[in-house]
């Protein structure tokens, strides 16, 4: 089950161009995503209501998508604007519209009760290739259910052991971070002292000796990770984020379920460097995207064992409380949606039912 | 649910050597076709009835085919003529056969009772690689249950839209066929006066300015499609199919249904040329294939739709009104053959039970 | 359904070393295989207790496997030694561990009832590799229930027909072999005097003439298969096994269940060449391979067609006596441990419940 009353993300901005629509499975629909000529993005189920050819094989034209199989044209609100040979289109001739707003280099998509489609729920990242910020980015495609990479993000003693060679600090293990939650999620607050740097700090921050590490992330509903993360030369005075000279890491996981078993992961890493040399933004890149391959190595693993062992239970340690208060708070609200009567393509944009 | 009491392309003649067998699934079912050394073709089950192993892995010999696993061998009729180190030879020792037909260059199979295995009933194919008529033929694996593509054939409104460097004509769209129904299908009769020539007429016809265009199409229960069709000058005096110096196209479409989900397709395309230049077959045969291409794409990709969400269903146009009727008339089939009692492997040629 | 309570093999000896762990299904479960740096072999179940990650992704320590995942290490009983961040280890941290016996080359598992795991039940190989006896060897991944692969070593009347270039002997049709029960499966006794020799033994055995064939062979229950095999020359004194100037064939054939419908194939074939030369050990080895891979050919073939039409039934001949018996006999084996009350993890290795 999904949380359907969400902003996800879609695609990049960069993906969706006015050239050729994109096809995407998104919580379990299959999604239209495209550009008309003036530049407005567009998400439509991906069917046409006439035959169920995907929209996606279709064209781009002005004021519209048309179906590549018999010709209709859909405008980018869903609306049926030409069936060819017919004179009458008759109104229920159209296909559901999502709303979608393009934001941080994001297209973010609501796919649940239009009406409650509130855009200040979008997450702010807007480090996103901003000026001073270097950022590394990618796309990974996971088969795997969402929930078991929030684990895995929401538990960082794995670093130690999956992670040699990038981001594997000593002392994940025996340091506990601060678990906060609050309505839209936790907050998750670290610090490590007087510890030697991960390789990835190492480089990154030019650090010769032990730094003093911190991160605070939040985690929000359903599924974005937030990690501002970084490291100080060891011992300086006052916080080691609010020091000059520290490396600064901006990372977002944007996790967008695809099916049950399947996951679309975006991220980026905008970078503060204390030695301003942006070139190692390519490094940090290649660091992120070794770790995270390792980490989908695991995880995918892990959901072949799931699969073939419905029945059998993880067993709790004390460093699964962040995973385990953010399970139940998405279980929270699954239930919810699943009590509320839920309108299919509502019409108006205000009245919100709960 | 596949109509069993009709003849269907089981492979083209020469497909069938006396070499090796060929194994094929047809309706759902596995069925070995052979040709013994003296030319005679035969349709058995393809499972040896001592423990199941393929037959279409055996070896043709004189007289039958031998199961490459314990050597029991069958005759044309698939009863089993020896049992190696054993003289006794059971009459439940037998493979089931299916009536089969060789004429104009296809074997025909009868899947249904074979009592009622008609060959007055297998459509007249005669026009393939005739005498002055250069034939262009192709197969096609499709991902697809055949009425889809029965869908497709039977609505030539597509053409405009998935067809543009082939077989588009600007007038599909907006001419109507006219359809009329008969005990054995329906027929479709259409004429577009003083129009563009497609592509493909343009080039097989020589024409350089506007031509009157006519299709005569019969749609044979369940699943043949035959497509007279061509192009004459435009204005010239009486019928364009009558007139002198026209582009005459034979083409039949013949599908086979393979499972529930794929269907094996035959076509050929004998051609009369109105300036006989019969070298231009290789470049019809092209761009057929490249149509059928197109065809192919759009239509495995609406069957994986209409998996995905096998509740939704199409919305109708105007221009769906033949294969409406097409596929009502399918359904009368499939559940007359449900509710009639149906003997298998039925010995008597004579005595039909309805 | 499998029998459980047996020894089979797990991998051979050679294939688990102290380097990486190797997983592997056996009986429908995942079970990893490991060498402690001190020699020691262990199986265990490959997921971890913690989140289900696969043990077999992890590290080979001093004392035991580490999790890859957050790096928890159990020792090769199983037992949980170490929670990287956490002092407390609760008993239930621990995985389920499987006998495992390394003897003549193979690691022998027992996957039932640990407390029934009578090691002299284990199948004496003890020819492997021996001094005076070179050996071919292989592994044979087969998608196909184990079964299956019993029913083709049990009648020998396949070899004519699937084995031509290998060990076709023109007289296995004709002759019967003596079959004799005993408590642990069957013995199945054959001499074919005065007849050509396959290509494999003529060939191993360099006879210029007729040959005096045996086997004596045994299915140990559930799916060993032993074959003493040989040929002497044609009419000499005594019985052809115990003539001075014979070839021997000391053959196993080790089925190990996957899945229900894939089975891990082990074989060895060691050889007594009455001309001393230990150089045709390769050349038989390759007729092995070739004729078990024609064995995989049709019997994969077979499933497929069981699969798809599981409601079709063998017809029984004469010469599938041996292999009724031991279906008969598993099928007894699997009813008799479905009854039993199968205690998990018992920890106790004496006082056997029946």
């Amino acid at each position: 089950m999904f949380i359907r009353n969400a902003w996800y993300v879609a695609a990049t901005a960069s993906e969706v161009g006015a050239e050729r629509p994109l096809g995407r499975t998104l919580l379990g629909e299959k999604v239209v995503l495209f550009r008309t000529p003036q530049g407005q993005v567009s998400a439509l189920e991906d069917r046409c209501c006439h035959r169920l050819a995907p929209l996606s094989l279709g064209d781009i034209e002005e004021g519209g998508l048309r179906c590549r199989y018999h010709g209709m044209k859909f405008d980018a609100s869903g609306k049926c604007v030409e069936i060819p040979g017919q004179s009458e289109i008759p109104a229920a001739m159209c296909v559901r519209n999502f709303p979608l707003v393009e934001r941080h280099g994001f297209l973010w998509i609501w796919m649940g009760d239009a009406s409650l489609a509130d855009e200040d729920l979008i997450v702010d990242c807007h480090w996103n290739n901003a000026p001073g910020w270097p950022t590394a980015s990618g796309y990974i495609h996971y088969k795997a259910n969402y929930q078991l990479i929030a684990d895995n993000l929401l538990d960082f003693s794995h670093l130690t052991f999956v992670h040699k060679t990038t981001l594997a600090n000593a002392g994940f293990p025996n340091s506990r971070a601060e678990v906060e939650p609050f309505d839209r999620g936790i907050k998750l607050t670290r610090q490590i002292l007087d510890c030697d740097p991960s390789p990835l700090h190492k480089m990154a921050g030019g650090f010769t000796g032990r730094v003093d590490f911190w991160n605070r992330q939040i985690w929000w509903l359903p599924s974005v990770f937030e990690n501002w993360a970084g490291s100080a030369v060891a011992g300086g005075e006052g916080p080691p984020h609010e020091r000059p000279g520290a490396l600064h890491f901006r990372h977002f996981s944007l996790l967008t379920p695809e099916t049950e078993k399947s996951t679309h992961y975006f991220w980026i890493h905008p970078c503060d460097f204390p030695h301003g040399d942006a070139s190692l933004i390519d490094a940090v890149g290649q660091g992120i995207q070794t770790a995270f391959a390792e980490d989908r190595w695991i995880i995918e693993e892990q959901q072949q064992v799931m699969d073939q062992f419905p029945d059998v239970k993880p067993k709790g340690l004390v460093s699964d409380v962040a995973l385990n208060r953010v399970r139940n708070m998405i279980q929270q609200l699954v239930n919810k949606e699943a009590v509320a009567t839920r309108p299919v393509i509502p019409v108006v944009k205000q009245g919100v039912t709960s």
